[in-house]
């Protein structure tokens, strides 16, 4: 703290920034201790009874296939479809083929919001219980909601602290962007990603608890324990954008030594200018791969999906590859008992993702995969390393296609700074979680890369996350879990 | 050229920047003087003999409508098609319309060959010929072409310099970026803007001649001399990006006095700091209009879209208004004779699109509307303060409800720093030119705007330049105008 109140008396840093900086390094927290918040999150879980029961399609009082099978549907129209798609490109090896896709058109709010207290930003996490989730109940942010919920909102049915980010004139905006979810998944679907300081006092409510967000990544550091929703929002918070000069002088002040890891990933956070491609260039790199790969999506009958299958039970791939659509029904007692069905998507198996980082010119760069998925808003998004989510990863076929896969899974010990199973979000994914890695590598390593990766700064790719759909939800997971702080 | 070398000795500029920027600041030319440009320009007009004659649509020999008049297109099914489209969206008064549209997938190459001589950055232009033009010949880029055009070559056709863009190891890139087409006439267009500096010599041909930067905006403050495709090129080109107190070094070095507007505008360019916004709040204001408008778009059978009719001669809107797909046959004869015929796109009236700039903490800051087009590949983009192209805008009501208008057509005169006719692409529009200007307001302009427009500096614009999909075509046509010399 000491050394953050002299690098800002360079006045390098706006105030949210500063604020946002200083909640990144703050691990004690008045309100409670990161062993508190644990306790607590399990204390809500096993309070709660959760009871998700898989039922046949036409077991479901509100979903339906509507007519010929175009879609499966909720009988008001709202909240999400299951669609087909043909998907055609000249991107990998197959050219074409047929998917179910969710399709929730509406761009919902993933929204946190927080306050100063004794000079710490704070951030107000919720409890939440969702029935795709392993464990039920998971850190998650003050507010995840639909446009429909936030435009129609029925009486008794009005998410909390909603009114803060509808009407916000005596609070700051600090963040507040479109972001991308799973491509593979959903179609051309977005999120807002907002955080908002609130000035005045918030009341308290038993299912949300203030941390600051060095605790929040310090719980990432554990597995299942922060939703999806937190990691994305958390993802594009910016810590400053600063000369190399400050980036060193801030180090020199902090670590009279040897750099740590942690140290390290602060001074690729922050320095604009040392890297081993300018910004220029890595545009023209994705530019490249956008005006040469082709995605062309037509939409189609569920029914007339090739090579799946709609039975009683599921809309399954005929080889029992990628996911299949189940029904479920969902009954949850806590206060009061609430019950429900819905569709879910189950995956195949468990799925990695992982970023490779190595230092080139003094700063960490990761290796950067441009990769296209059927859903992506436009074409190519920005992946980690190593992302296989749709077909098994531990398989022969798999290691000796999948570029730096077998790297990764035969790694030296020493070389993982993160290795955890993180839940995707669990309101749409049944039990799906995928094993999260990041991995050191040394000199041996070669910085020539097959032509669709890149190596980019963190200061680089938090550049991108600024702006609409560069970087996919897996590479923001990932760079969510990365701390500032030795323990 | 003097106070440039002195700005560079501070070692802020790359070597790119400092070549664009020496480029746009000069105006002497060792190959063609401006004036020699401007009668070669008109000699070639002269020489060629170009006939445009309309014929009706069943004349067309290499164009139909498909079964069932879905669309209009080419009998090859390549180049482009004009379809139908249905659109719902809650921005502006009409809630839903049909329209024809322009449907063109593929990502064309709008690209320019450079080369340093004697130290300056020179461009590769062509004295183009295309069937829309007002005046036929305008200066366009090295190279104009769709994918089809480089992917399947036929003999003869290859467009000129084509394989300096195709295999470029030995070349730099300068310049890489995906850019949008007008957004009310094009479905999701999108272009290749690349700029690529070559160290061999390039051989020299008669429709071609190098100019400098200074000297291609100098052409465009004349009335359609410089074609849209050449104006979204090199509006993306960044001088820089630099703290405010090398930018104040720069303007005092270069002017002891007052600040010419060109200096002022060059600050505006190269000053990261100085804004009115910062760019974090201009993407906040950005989000949170696209997650509040929707834009819905439908496909159509042409022959079913509501309001418009298909005759003999034209698809048109039943009142005449905002413009018809005709059909023309074109001879051009100059070295050989070439004859072909295409539907082209004749607007019915001409239009207006105009920048309102203010000095706001010592830097010039645009006026940005964030605007809804029904081709648009993300909802909503950047654009000029006015633009009024698909309705009349002299007639009364456009005066009442379009904001900012009547201030511009009643600027005093010494305010308007900018006042031209500018072309539409040729090959699509026919004789479409449309007024555009740029305005100075002083003080007495109040910086409180409605809530779908923002004050951003050059710089900010051209931040949001270099990503897809951020400043429409006409923000981009008129950013290219701006100069930074004073003659």
């Amino acid at each position: 703290m000491q050394t953050l109140i002299k690098y800002n008396e360079m006045n390098v840093l706006n105030e949210k920034e500063l604020l946002f900086l200083q909640s990144a390094l703050t691990l004690e927290n008045s309100y409670n201790s990161t062993a508190e918040i644990i306790r607590w999150l399990k204390e809500r879980n096993q309070k709660v009874e959760v009871e998700i029961t898989r039922i046949k399609f036409s077991q479901m009082s509100s979903w339906l296939f509507d007519e010929k099978s175009t879609s499966l549907r909720h009988t008001t129209g709202k909240f999400f479809k299951i669609e087909g798609i043909n998907v055609e490109t000249n991107w990998g090896e197959v050219e074409s083929w047929d998917q179910p896709i969710i399709n929730q058109p509406e761009i919902g709010f993933l929204g946190i919001l927080t306050q100063v207290h004794n000079g710490i930003l704070y951030f107000l996490m919720q409890a939440k219980i969702e029935p795709g989730n392993v464990n039920y109940v998971q850190l998650s942010p003050t507010l995840q909601a639909t446009k429909s919920n936030y435009t129609q909102v029925h009486k008794g049915n009005k998410p909390m602290y909603l009114e803060y980010f509808l009407d916000r004139e005596n609070n700051d905006i600090l963040l507040d962007q479109l972001q991308s979810e799973q491509g593979a998944r959903f179609l051309k679907k977005r999120n807002r990603n907002i955080i908002i300081q609130v000035k005045e006092n918030i009341p308290e409510h038993e299912d949300f608890r203030w941390l600051t967000l060095g605790q929040i990544k310090q719980l990432i550091q554990s597995d299942n324990l922060v939703n999806m929703d937190t990691r994305t929002v958390i993802s594009g918070i910016p810590y400053g954008n600063h000369a190399k000069q400050t980036v060193d002088f801030y180090n020199v002040m902090n670590h009279s030594t040897a750099l740590s890891i942690q140290a390290k990933m602060l001074a690729s956070e922050l320095d604009r200018e040392t890297a081993k491609h300018t910004f220029d260039e890595i545009i023209h790199w994705f530019t490249e791969l956008k005006a040469k790969y082709d995605l062309d999506i037509k939409s189609k009958k569920l029914s007339d999906v090739e090579g799946w299958e709609i039975t009683e039970n599921s809309i399954r791939h005929k080889k029992n590859k990628y996911f299949q659509v189940i029904a479920v029904d969902v009954m949850i007692s806590n206060r009061e008992v609430k019950s429900w069905n819905q569709p879910l998507i189950e995956p195949a198996q468990e799925g990695i993702c992982a970023f490779i980082a190595k230092e080139i010119k003094g700063r960490y760069h990761f290796l950067v995969q441009a990769k296209l998925e059927s859903g992506n808003f436009d074409i190519l998004e920005l992946a980690p390393t190593v992302q296989c989510l749709t077909g098994s990863y531990d398989t022969a076929k798999s290691l000796n296609t999948l570029p730096f896969l077998n790297y990764i899974l035969t790694a030296d010990k020493e070389q993982v700074i993160f290795d955890t199973l993180q839940s995707e979000e669990g309101g749409r994914f049944y039990r799906e979680q995928n094993r999260s890695m990041i991995i050191l590598v040394g000199d041996d390593f070669s910085t020539d890369v097959p032509h669709n990766y890149s190596w980019m700064t963190l200061n680089q790719l938090k550049t991108f996350i600024k702006f609409n759909n560069y970087l996919n939800i897996q590479a923001r997971s990932l760079i969510s879990a990365i701390t500032f702080i030795e323990e």
